[in-house]
């Protein structure tokens, strides 16, 4: 039985390999925005994945609030909730509070049903920029295993029409990108520090592209706007990944 | 804003602290066999609590076979695929193949709807033994952070009337409870090498209980009972979820 | 007995972190000079808050000079000493010796018996800012322990009138305010090598205000303006926390 | 100035070193035990030493139950409770509550004003056994820094007449006795899992000498002699402290 | 272009994956014994794969002898040294030196150019074992950077009917195949010191089978039978791996 | 007879690196590019050195693309392939796949069969450098263990007429000239983001001498020169090798 | 001039390791027992070698007594304290004190002007055993820096007639002879804790030979014979190491 | 007798700290040149005290070249072998080789027996700076093993006339007096890659005092004058000791 198990995973698992090595829109990250975007780009028909580097979903929801078991959405963003079918209580002045893992769950199950693929255990370490002017084109990618053992390994390559930063905090794809690419012209002010009811409305209007072929959502917008950070809200992060995906279908559709 | 946000963390979260230190069924470990029990504990009304150590879900699922993302499933398991809203596909020789994902998010969210708590960044260090003959009646628990960080510090409490060790390979609960309690009587017999058709067969067979109030599903059933393992085959796992809620079900309608 | 504990600890303990969303003043260090100001304050009527990242207190007072159990402060610093009933030893020149553990646990208890609430293993990883011209109005913290073991985990927020850098050295809270917050207007000029006597009576004269709701107290001042360090002698540090007490005191009247 | 302050603290804190290379009692480890040990044989006027491997005080109640800061006492325990001068809130079911930072700072002052004297930063490395039926007369110590650091140093000397062994759960300094010395036929059972109601009764009962020379408070007492662990509950600890103080201050004026 | 060379990567790649899933001998260990059995054994017309845990060949020849780049053969084993037209010098008393890189480069060369395939990176973790009387029947093989990185991923498989532990000092395989199965009735007796002329002897001798489907060569030989070690010198070494290959020949040939 | 072995290998390791204290050509890399300039150069009959800093050869080869166990080469390379004896497999579009362990092997095997020396496990750590105006005369080097020990050891010295750097991404060897020695006038423009096609052509082109008596090859040109990486194509590597062997016999022929 | 260096050192120091590839007695550790040791029997005109594993001398010397800076001998043992030149001062009750550096330097050059001859940086990591009944004939060893670093390299050999373990505490060496050859019939009954004027005469009496061709000396006599540890007084150490080269040279000339 | 042994550590090792509190000059490292300053100005009659990181002394010097045990001097520095009565051997070219624990042991022999004051394990942090223009007046120094094991603790003084920084390539005294006190206009160029018979001149040319007070030997000259290194020939280090010795000798003469 063993061989018939090793042949079935080996043969499955490279087709999804191999045709997955070409993508409508790759998004790096399934957090809050990630997922989101994930659906929504998805439930239009475009060919979707998600490159995740650890072995789950969730980003930064699942410890709550400094590990206190309840994360706090607004009442605009009901309507993606329930999208989503999140379970939600109210609380006091307009917030409703959720429990972390009924949102990583819902999202991910909201996302994997629209038809998006999830690659999880996958570290993007570079993109591809190919063309004068420069656009990006997709990515170089490895296990995060390899990354973690510190052992020197080429990577594989995923092409994509649009590529998003989902990747949080650090805005990693946007500053490897800016870095090593200074013809892109990108410029990555910093994060501030904290203003939640400020930074939830302006990392939504700061949610868009950053370069041809490069999108950015969630909180890697305030690292790159230099906005205010806000803390275990959700709202923004959620918003900003339905807006993202409205933004890259319009590019996409305008494409064709 | 900060200050609501704050607010309503800290009081519904705490009530569900509060809450949930008391329940039916506390399953440690929120992989494929912990996520099965707890959908079919919690769908017959019991009070059910899952502890997670880490900040997300899905045990051993999330790299697949070696990180190539598919996992095996066989024929006879399929109802419970099904029951979960499971994508599957047809492979050879009465096995077929899932995406690593969708088994996490759909296990999760299944076991979530049926009414399941869960807890994440829980580590548990060890039960509670009580009465003469002595039986398991909850746990010491604290952030897995804590843990990590090597402090110091005091653990809380929580009370079951069933604990279910779900943590896989080495069996780290009921390992914990036979190794300070002697008179619970537990002798653990150590993995064998692996023998995947045997072993899926013997792991159902085995699931139960261990000592009163202690339970044990999943890979872990194979530490305590000397068993072969299997590898990235999980028809074992969800049947041997599915058996334990059975059994517990069992049990806690006979005490009341 | 269990449950009953449980609760306890979390129905009381979550009153507190309730009830300490908001203060007057929030001290981040529970070193000499964080401890002098939070007697001096709380005595004062003011309600007033702790953070310290270790799970005890005293700074860099423990290990005395290189592990040698005493430290020394002037004959000018008695008066506060005696405050803290803390027992001292004439030595030469004008110099008192002083036991470190002494100094640590008289600091501490004065602090509390004033009225000062400690919360030890929090640490603080940003500041809230807000309004035009800006204002410091809080922190973002964490468990120490999440810092430790490296878990992205989102912070839960305090809100203060009066924020007070006591965190030694690095000056921390000033660091992170001045780097994020360009606005602020905050430049540090880094520590100065060792010139004792000057630096006693130059870190007491630029205790203060560094910003609109952001207070420094301690060696920290000495990282800021550019001052030059002392060594294991406690008079400037005992002096420094009172200076910014009257300070604090004085600002947050004329707020009323 | 400087050359005043180094030898001040050179020549005072040396002289400590020299006076307290012998005492009536010495008790490794500063928490909840250790320190009302401290006080009750000090206010006796013995020579009490406290060596703690930590640069503050407080053992595991800085920390309180999973960092929710508050810990539990019983009723029974208030008279010592009151002895510290130690503030508490009454909970439900006669338990009462207490602040974490307010028990470590109160049990310390206590012990010093007591005239107990501590050394921080202390690591035991071993115990001094002589003579034939052999007895255990003190220890050897070095800073716990060069123990971090990995270097081999020779230690220092402490002669006692009693050692008390408040090391926590590891009873570490029990283990170096009866590991390094079969002949003084100490045999360690191990700590068993959780009863908090027998736990607080048991460990009371079992304080008290292992070997000549050598005794044991705390929860040390459950790993030697295989009781069950209590959690985040400190009645216990304190009643096992003010009990060795009364069993040691009983042997010493026996000897005399 | 990036998107051909992936999907060449991944086509012809995973073909290999596929297809050597099932080899007639598995040889764990790309040190001098694994290299010569393999050459000689592929010679045959066998279907021989190599896993070699880092990501390169040679085991322990490359720091020749502490570094000094040289190691030593005997003139017994000139002709396999000849047959893979290994350069070499002549020293004293019948012994011969040779360059660490040389002997690397031609042993691998050898053994590809007579038809056996390498996998590097590939780290075994268990073996298969089935049947009554039991027989070894393959491995569980993960990539080494999973195993580094200490992530928690299911293993694949590959089914031989030769297992070779070629591991060396350790003599891993064996060592998890006989702890794990303890009806294998392997016993592993430990290296002892070094004799180096009775060891070269005693490790051809004893170069064997240990259980049904599992064989041994190389330095792993004195582990399991309690023979003295060599150092630096290799004619053992290559002795044993091509007497291994001729065991391993005769008893496939009668199961044919 | 272990002081026999002991004593050859002493003796005769010792000639070598006496003997090679002073080369034609210095290849700090053991990768493609390395191995490919070793061959060529040694053939035309310059003693050639081979520094390589882990105990075997192959540079990045050894894991294929993301450990799958192939990687491509271009038609137009296919000479060098063949020179070096290397199998290949035809895939489409104009590009072959080649078994990483294979051009591993062949490509050591031709580089010594060719005449080069390979050092394995040393680590060069700075450059000799004299004259005015200035040129690179050699290397500071020694054993990598030392470096990944921590030690402070003094190097060794080798002599060369020409240094390659063939180290891969970081340029490593040139980085070192460039920042200790300003009046080199070697400047470092960081690799660019991929983009294959455009990489593979580039990266030849640049391929040359940066600074008397110092050259480049491989990956290390696009760090220096600002180009595109490429992924795990090897046809670039080889050729930039091969290129690098023809400009050093130019450059060194004029010398003579 | 680097050639010059290069091969100087190359040349002479590898005629040193060719040289002491066979010596008469080789001591395993520069501590006070083996330099002692060292000088006296070198003084005999033997011809002695000493393995130290880190890049200097002075074993636990270096730190006094938790680092203060002295360190203790006793009146007998002056008259070695003389032969070595080392200056001392005269404490109370018959101790004397010497400065921790100038007993290293000392002794050092007291060993070196006998003619011993020290590797510095050299870990041993087995034995040579040989013959029947069994003897120790040598040991085989690396660079301490190897090790460190996690290498898999080759030792080289040395041989010897009469090996002396004067590792401290550990006794290593002879616990690897005791572990890997049970027919040496070598029982090692562990340390005892301090009793620090038994055991400097304990120590003496037991300084001894082991097994055939193995001896020690020095703190490591406790270790082996289960006597009680001292502390920083070294009287013990330096007649320890007096005494074993007395041995030894009787011994060495029984053989002859 | 561990009494007396304890307190006559206790009572002289002080007596020494108290001493050495206040010195004419203090060196920082005892590798080389700071031990021939040592010497030649102790000599003199100056009160010296050399502060050595690590618990034994050499610096450098261990590791020969590479660990193969010589290292090299030049003809022209015999007359300071022959002071230091080190054993040499004459080499090719004008070169002599040196045992390297020869050349440990002698130099700390002749600095110690010229009235030098070494202590071991001893780490400065920082420097005195007073008086305007600024000088240097001494250093904060704390054991080793605080700063290895990452305590806060406060450090102690030394007061000298001069401070020479003989800490090696890193220069780290002149590196922390420049980065903190701008107004002493140190500026440090970074060492230059090799150039031995240029470098073996320069540094001793370049051996001075850097700004009032302090003064630089040994190859921090270097770091700080931007000069190239030399490897493993000693020469220039034991001229530029000399050198750094008769310059302060001179200043600290017009001083009186």
């Amino acid at each position: 039985m063993e061989l018939e198990i090793q042949r079935a995973i080996v043969k499955y698992g490279m087709e999804d390999l191999y045709e997955y090595s070409e993508v409508d829109t790759l998004i790096v990250g399934a957090g809050p925005s990630g997922l989101t975007c994930a659906k929504y780009l998805a439930e239009k028909g475009y060919k979707v994945a998600v490159y995740e580097k650890r072995l789950s979903f969730g980003g930064g929801i699942g410890g709550g609030g400094n590990m206190i078991p309840k994360i706090v959405v607004q009442e605009e963003v009901l309507p993606i909730v329930e999208d989503f079918k999140i379970k939600y209580q109210k609380a006091d002045k307009g917030l409703y509070v959720v429990d972390p893992p009924e949102l990583i769950a819902k999202l991910a199950t909201g996302a994997l049903d629209a038809g998006a693929k999830f690659f999880l255990g996958v570290y993007v370490e570079d993109v591809i920029v190919r063309d004068n002017p420069p656009k990006v084109c997709g990515v170089l990618w490895k296990w995060t295993a390899i990354e973690m053992a510190g052992l020197h390994v080429d990577p594989l390559f995923t092409s994509s029409k649009a590529l998003v930063d989902a990747s949080g905090h650090g805005a990693e794809i946007v500053q490897i990108a800016a870095e090593k690419n200074p013809d892109l012209n990108i410029f990555i002010k910093g994060e501030r520090s904290n203003w939640s009811e400020v930074s939830e409305r302006l990392v939504v209007e700061h949610t868009g592209k950053v370069a041809e072929g490069l999108y950015v959502t969630g909180i890697a917008v305030c690292e790159i706007f230099g906005l205010p950070r806000m803390g275990p809200i959700f709202g923004g992060m959620l918003m900003s990944g339905k807006k993202i995906a409205e933004v890259i279908a319009a590019d996409l559709s305008k494409k064709t």
